[in-house]
């Protein structure tokens, strides 16, 4: 079984190769993928398959590639913000990416995905990708996040999965935060929440740390990162505006807005290593 | 760059092939190669080169296989009583062990293995591998551990790297004690020590935990496991007699003694997957 490792901003994926649909991927053999020590090793595993060979639900005219997204546990999830950006390296590496702006097929229906960049033919390099992350659909239920003492109101933000998103004051330092234990949000919501802590660095520039539901605190949350911007560019009265960057623990994003006001997420996507499994 | 991804009892490791000595692997590439999200993780690095070629000293007739063994943190270790085993698992797949017991030379010094088992034809499987370990000396230095509340007595031993050994007693559980933090010992060795938790589980028969110095609790350690055997066998006047079973979190051991004294410790070895880095 030969499959590949890739990570963007240092979110990390197991992709396998599986064009036509003939492998069955059970939780338990994900899992094995998955694992750190016994496996190789991801925060999660990806089929690369036809979508009509997916045996999945997709309309007759859907994409030709499906990102078939398990979380590590081995269980299935929609979306995965910095995956598909993987996901696209790893066709325009394989050479079933067309040219310009493509549609991809995923459990949350299409992605549009665009290349920015290739690396370099000397080496070491990342992809950049564009990927269309759909509208940032804002709650209005009033939420209170306990901080460093301090209680701070949250925005709701439905980016296909839940977000509460807290502006930080400037004299609360974002990186001297404890997120090992997840903040206490009130009310909080039955089903579970991500949580992100987002500081202003400067004219559309922010900073963000994640909490994300049922894993902890991430190094990069995808979907959390658009919640994020909408948020603190609403705080300033720049929504829909020119582009935000998004530092985040493990790296830079970009977070921007298409006429029709659906959000696009745009950062670095490497391709580790080709694996044949041994075992 | 092509490398292999291994791990024993679920202490993994990233070999690297490299038998004339061709490659320059500095503390910055070791770390990238044991990275788990933007590399392809280890607990260590174990590059794999003749003696003759691997610029180190050695004796003229070191063995001919040299276990260039570093820490996921780029730095040099003398030896690691799992990665010996994966070591020669590798050796072993590559047509390069001879039959029946054979040396190898580490910083530590010449390591004897034997191959006891090698894995079916029809896949998954592991190698099982018998490793020298040499003398197991026991220090005289009393100490005293705080667990549960209660004060227990340690036996220092040295294996090369310096440990100090608890038997709880049967009311204390094994499987209970948060080991996040490293248990307080008293008198503190300056230059640090690994401690192993140790309950007897019937007639040459141990379980063990360990919290080794500088990392934390891990899921197996070779030395460990073998002064935590001697120790447990010294409780019930058995040292030297026959091999006892211990388990770690990470699977299964055995510690055995040779006719003069010296320790030996067998286990699995699993070559997990060959590997093209790509960046």
């Amino acid at each position: 079984m030969r499959v590949t490792k890739g990570h963007g901003t240092f979110n990390d994926f197991v992709l396998v190769d599986d064009p036509d649909g003939e492998l069955s991927l059970d939780a338990q053999h994900v899992r094995g993928l998955a694992d750190r020590r016994g496996g190789l090793g991801g925060d999660g595993v990806i089929r690369v398959v036809r979508t009509c060979s997916a045996g999945v639900d997709a309309p007759a005219d859907a994409p030709e590639w499906f990102m078939d997204y398990r979380n590590a546990d081995g269980s299935i999830a929609e979306m995965c913000g910095n995956g598909v950006r993987v996901f696209a390296a790893y066709l325009d590496r394989a050479g079933r990416a067309p040219e310009g702006i493509f549609p991809i097929w995923t459990r949350s229906g299409v992605r549009t995905v665009e290349i920015l960049e290739r690396p370099g033919a000397e080496g070491p390099g990342a992809w950049q990708v564009r990927v269309g992350m759909g509208p940032a659909r804002i709650g209005d239920t009033p939420r209170t996040l306990e901080l460093a003492g301090r209680r701070l109101p949250t925005t709701d933000v439905d980016m296909g999965n839940p977000h509460a998103v807290a502006i930080l004051p400037a004299e609360i330092d974002l990186d001297g935060i404890d997120l090992e234990r997840r903040p206490e949000l009130a009310p909080f919501p039955e089903s579970g929440v991500n949580i992100e802590l987002v500081s202003l660095r400067g004219p559309r520039h922010a900073a963000l740390r994640v909490h994300e539901r049922g894993v902890g605190e991430t190094l990069s949350c995808g979907t959390g990162t658009v919640a994020a911007a909408v948020v603190a560019a609403r705080s300033v009265g720049e929504e829909g505006g020119a582009p935000w960057r998004m530092d985040v623990p493990g790296g830079t994003l970009t977070v921007g807005w298409t006429e029709d006001g659906q959000t696009t997420l745009s950062g670095p996507a490497e391709l580790i290593a080709e694996v044949t499994l041994l075992a």
